[in-house]
């Protein structure tokens, strides 16, 4: 943290905020230039926003930190990266990991029929929502324990790992009794009691970013996850609000090169959500690939047109199937398998 | 719902779109132009996404909402006014509501000092955090149980009313038992599982608007409080995501119109989180109050630049004084008293 | 401008940026930390993004800025406000100054039944594009020299002042024969060229802020007319693009309290295109002066339903009476008449 | 555009609305449902703002639009794919066409070492400005005329085509003289007068996208160059205006996919501006060529450190060599050359 002083403050201005400075357990060391004295304070200023305060001290020009915010999930303390392993998964890792299924677990026919179309197209892991955070109360709100067991029962079919969404500290556990993977989603980004119980479970995090979460604020919300002793956390772009409504939501796709430089941690993309509609989603998927990431999520749907949820943003299998046979070309570009 | 075909679609693509339309339980009624045809879907169409999806069907092009997507809160349904009582207090009527105190209960002294100014200034409800929810893990997280009971202490020393945070389900029981009006952060204004909870609580709620949460999903999301049967949510604008970084959000202050346009339940404004700079609240509490307004809450602290969190947003007691006091002509000049 | 090290730079690194400092006319003065050596600037950084570009070089992190980036406007430079005077209206003083008038001028008829109402009401200066940015190019772009000629008339018969907007460097002489005040549209804020035509008239000049331009970039942009010797300008808050789109645009009103924070220059704002709707515009209007505003400016029409652009947020005559009937109060209660 | 009246509007105002859209040049037709009436208006509204105003009639709840606003630049109109040729060169088709240089011409020494860095690393289009649009009035404003006989001269030496900056009316002729491609920047894309005479000039013109501009708006601008008779169009999508501070700006990759679905026009990425960073830009380069764009514009400098503009987001030549060879395989894998 560095403090800029006023042009001309007073001696015991500047002293006054040494003083404090040293009350809060930091050492401050003065910088003198011809008309502004710059206050360093020594020390790790991480989840100490009370020096920001010190902002209101007479003859304070303002308080710059300096250091990131987050520890556990920075290259800084992890430079290599980090791979997740789920089973004989490795998620991070040179083969790339595309996650698929439908929005909402409707029934076992709508379920079993998509897990084979993820199977089928060489996916490995099945998505598919129990517990659904609707926007509208008078929406379908998901399936909950009933659609768990289908969900466990496609894995046993088809042998697709599972990755489900909880969205309530108390459902942690029941859904880690199902899922391989527990999805965080975007609305929950800053739920930190949820992200706590998620740094307990014994499971892998798939943690989506907040529509409206900077990147220091996602990677300070995943530390929440990491901070409980859990590192398996997957990071995963899925669009930002902004002004543009050409599409659902903004990918972020410079959030890609930005993770991998700011932290060890995996990351994915969810071109479904990031785009709301199926006929970008593909170009999307390969750009995410082309830019970096680890892997997909992508919404498909044996019958789109009758989906209870996300309709308009699902891939028939074989659009879906489609889309695997395109990205096969762009991984390798980039070095990866799929 | 309107379904717009694309131009010239075949009349055996239209029939498919109607069967669909009746298959949801809609009415199909055709206008034919000389290029378009376009469908119009009577019935209620909240909360049936499905209709989005027939925009998959072959020949469709768009399919565009009517209805605003929420009910009970809107004027349509209760034209007039709701006002929440806590009490003696009515908030939404003739006297506006202001609630002040620090982010967070930091100390008996601390909240003793802060509720007598409240008083002092003539404010009526004193807010306090006792459960906070913090960017970063490492900040301090609240005295929880214990704050809330120094909240309690406070109110029987002062006879001010009480609003504090939950930020979990199941902490809505133990919060409910000391709060006279319970608060739902920013950041959980789409925790569907916690808005449930409070819509079963027999406790008003005081629910902030999210960071990134349109107003119309803002109303839905109270739906899910309003569905469970609990009217008395007041709604807070409290600044939204943009690129402007001179401030710490921007305030919405369009909200307060559309908010009174839109719906009848009370709003208030939230000076502090929505300029994030004490300097800035004065003038912004003002603006609120001459958009129309029911209230403020505002962030005071005896000694700010020692406060635990949000310290340079906080107003130390004398300037809170002289909030007040500017605050009664304003307050005046559209029809209100304080 | 503070430039932080990395960690444990070595000495060479060290030297080598200090080296580099001092050839670009700055003077380095060393702060070294345990692990972080940081190397203050002396010297004035504004117009110098050079300096920036040392974020290059080995062992640094990061390159901070702490002065603000504009002079001219800027309180440091002249901390008493500006009063921009047109004939015997003063604009940034105790009067209020509200301009009003229709988007376009369409018709001698329709521009002296607007300005008669503009009078009427008790504004001062009457509004009316001649010269129209259009988003589309189908859509009416102005009467051009003959709106100006109208204008004028309007001027003779009421007394009114005029303020008319300026589109492209080459009519700047020809729309201030007509113009009192020359107008220059959110889509020109960072139109250079213009704002230095601008500076060189010798009429002042209304600066509206762009749709997406932060403050801090909005009064160097004003720096660009102010450094031609033009120190009349008015700054306009009209509304920023956010992902709220229950409104045309947000009103940033906190923009208000920090340009008058920051800079001398007047401000007004424009609650028109701000809310993008007629029903909002009184509340907003009534906001922006208790915020602290010197003045408004307001799109009105005789008959809105059939202006030939903006009738939407257009204000009858009977309604503009009204809002100027509801701001006097409101003017009273900050100190200020109208 | 549909108009959807009132729940139970009386027939009255029905007729009303029906009067009004005949006068207004369309065919009315009325859809009646149990409780509302909805009013087909038959006719092109594009470029008719005023059906809009009706809006404001009595009984009238919404006007919504249906046709897309731009003509000339959608698939409608011209659905095969617009090649713009450049002399030899062919922007659109299947080869893909690299424009690289520096932010501004600083001096023949390094035009021509940065023209020879961009021709050896097998790009075909030189940047670099010579009129610049700076933030602040005390940056460095460009060469000018000097500038554009740098230009020329590394043309002549290397062989590349010129694309620069065009930034006032005047200087269109001027730039046209010298550059094989004119281009009109973020901050003029709504600089209509410009686009006007971009649109008469004789040149093909990189258009880029506003950084606060909608899809929507941004084609309707474009419309303006196409309607002057100027098909030779090139977009490019170059970051938009978000919340997030990691990046300069955030890049929209969304937008590839979306204007190649609404538009004939090629699309072109700029990842230099749209992170900001040099660091982020190969990894942002790949995935616009994957996304499908038909190439890029990316900012090189010899020096990036001493750079006069940008000089954070230059590529020293050995990186870009690097980048070209990483966009060879990324091309190949979605049916392109390089």
């Amino acid at each position: 943290m560095i403090i800029v002083m006023k042009a001309n403050a007073p001696e015991e201005q500047i002293a006054e905020v040494c003083r404090r400075v040293e009350g809060l357990g930091f050492r401050p060391h003065l910088s003198r230039g011809e008309v502004r004295t710059i206050i360093g304070c020594v020390g790790d200023e991480r989840g100490k926003p009370r020096l920001q305060s010190l902002e209101l001290l007479p003859g304070v020009e303002s308080v710059v930190p300096i250091l990131q915010p987050f520890k556990l999930a920075s290259r800084e303390v992890r430079p290599e990266k980090t791979i997740v392993r789920v089973g004989d998964l490795a998620i991070g890792g040179e083969r790339l990991c595309i996650m698929a299924g439908p929005c909402s677990v409707e029934s076992e026919e709508q379920i079993l029929a998509s897990a084979m179309a993820v199977r089928e197209a060489g996916a490995t892991v099945l998505r598919g929502g129990a517990f659904k955070p609707r926007t509208s109360p008078y929406a379908f709100q998901g399936l909950e324990e009933e659609g768990l067991k289908l969900l466990a029962r496609a894995r046993e079919v088809t042998g697709l790992k599972i990755v489900t969404e909880v969205v309530k500290p108390d459902d942690v556990d029941l859904v880690a009794d199902y899922a391989d993977i527990l999805q965080v989603g975007a609305r929950n980004n800053q739920n930190f009691a949820l992200l706590k119980r998620c740094g307990e479970a014994k499971k892998p995090v798939l943690f989506k970013r907040g529509m409206a979460t900077t990147i220091k604020e996602y990677l300070q919300a995943a530390e929440y996850i990491l901070a409980e002793g859990n590192y398996d956390v997957i990071l995963c772009e899925r669009g930002i609000r902004t002004f543009e409504t050409a599409t659902r939501f903004t990918l972020d796709i410079n959030a890609v090169p930005v993770l991998n430089d700011l932290t060890h941690l995996p990351v994915i993309v969810d071109p479904s959500h990031g785009t709301g509609h199926w006929k970008y989603v593909t170009a999307i998927a390969r750009a995410a690939i082309a830019a970096g990431a680890d892997g997909l999520i992508v919404e498909i749907h044996p019958k789109p047109e009758e989906a209870l949820s996300d309709g308009v943003q699902s891939l028939k299998p074989d659009v879906f199937a489609e889309l695997m046979r395109q990205l096969k070309p762009v991984a390798a570009a980039v070095g990866r398998t799929i």
